[in-house]
């Protein structure tokens, strides 16, 4: 199945957790909104059919539409051999999914403290407070969690790859661009997500992505910014 | 099946989400933390088994362990008659609880805008400022998209209840508590949603919970806060 993709075109953002789904899997899809569309056929394709998404990323495959990145997820997973099939196994992979979700939201949240209608300008001082924690509290707290569910394993689960791991992934990479001196210092206790890392980054069709121009380049628009006063 | 919910004994929260769920189901629960064994039995289940959670809510099944909000109610709603059984239905389903979930970590950003690691006192100001963005911008945004969902039907889906349908009513619930005039200025442009909302709290057996002891008041402690200066 070809696959419509419609997020955003000039950030990874979280369509990227869509896009690495699909690039593992090795399916074909269309990024809408980076072709001739643009912006305006994502916005027109946003307000369509019986069930719309509040908000991109969404996704069209065949007769559905699907919003919300954790539910895309769910859909390509386990329509692709990226999560378990039992109900146990499921359950596990999106439990883990929304935690990735969790500290995704306060990643950007810690540009936005004070919500995403005012500039980062209009609250770099509260971005420096409420980063302060996220960076001495809030990204321990989650990289022990996962890397205590890690533990020995080459994946999440165990042997088998999910969409989780290429979240998690991709969350990495994100606080190494945005975080680098609190990641450095967090992963300095966590040997094996550091090396989990590198395991996913490494995989055949992620390092042809990765390296592609299909991979968009973090920076000061997305989720994940390098805002060198906010990583103390 | 008798479930164990494990969540904070003193608020409604994250928790209150899985309790409406058991309860409009029929289902036995036992709400650990509130028993006996108090928080100290649900902090130390939070680090058992091989699918901690990273957070309470948490939900004991048989001898699974499933965490985070969305995943305890997409198991229980397909379990218990709560979801529909095709692909497109549940992940419908799944999509509009998630949109749900985003709107209640805004709803608890308005008072801890800088991260929960401080107290309210300590960032009132930037509260004032984030949530007069989120009674202007923010709560119209959400309900006019699920008032345009739910349209003429009895319920987001159409005929049949689902836990999204449960988790918006108490997302109005926790608004009408925090943000009354707020909520009273929106829910005018969306009668369809105010009847929606008494539609729920009239079903037998919601009603009897929602006027039983279980249900925990709303508090200055949990997501949904009363701080009239927030509310403009």
């Amino acid at each position: 199945m070809a696959y419509e993709l419609f997020y955003w075109p000039g950030i990874q953002g979280r369509g990227e957790f869509v896009r690495l789904v699909l690039e593992e899997a090795g399916e074909d899809y269309a990024d809408v909104a980076r072709g001739p569309g643009g912006v305006d056929a994502m916005m027109a394709a946003l307000k369509e059919g019986p069930t719309p998404a509040f908000a991109p990323p969404f996704l069209r495959a065949g007769g559905m539409t699907i919003g919300q990145t954790a539910a895309i997820l769910m859909f390509l997973g386990e329509r692709h051999g990226l999560a378990p099939q039992d109900t146990a196994g499921r359950l596990w992979t999106h439990q883990l999914q929304l935690t990735v979700a969790d500290l995704v939201a306060e990643a950007h949240d810690t540009h936005h403290p004070l919500g995403a209608g005012l500039y980062y300008e209009d609250q770099k001082e509260e971005a420096r407070r409420r980063a302060a924690q996220f960076t001495a509290e809030r990204i321990p707290k989650f990289l022990n969690y996962f890397g205590h569910v890690l533990g020995e394993q080459d994946f999440l689960l165990g042997a088998q790859l999910t969409y989780a791991d290429l979240s998690l992934f991709q969350v990495l990479e994100g606080l190494d661009y945005a975080f680098p001196n609190a990641l450095v210092r967090t992963l300095a206790e966590h040997p094996n997500l550091a090396a989990f890392r590198q395991r996913i980054a490494t995989r055949p069709r992620l390092a042809a992505y990765l390296s592609s121009p299909r991979r968009l380049p973090f920076n000061e628009e997305g989720i994940f910014r390098r805002y060198p006063e906010l990583d103390t």
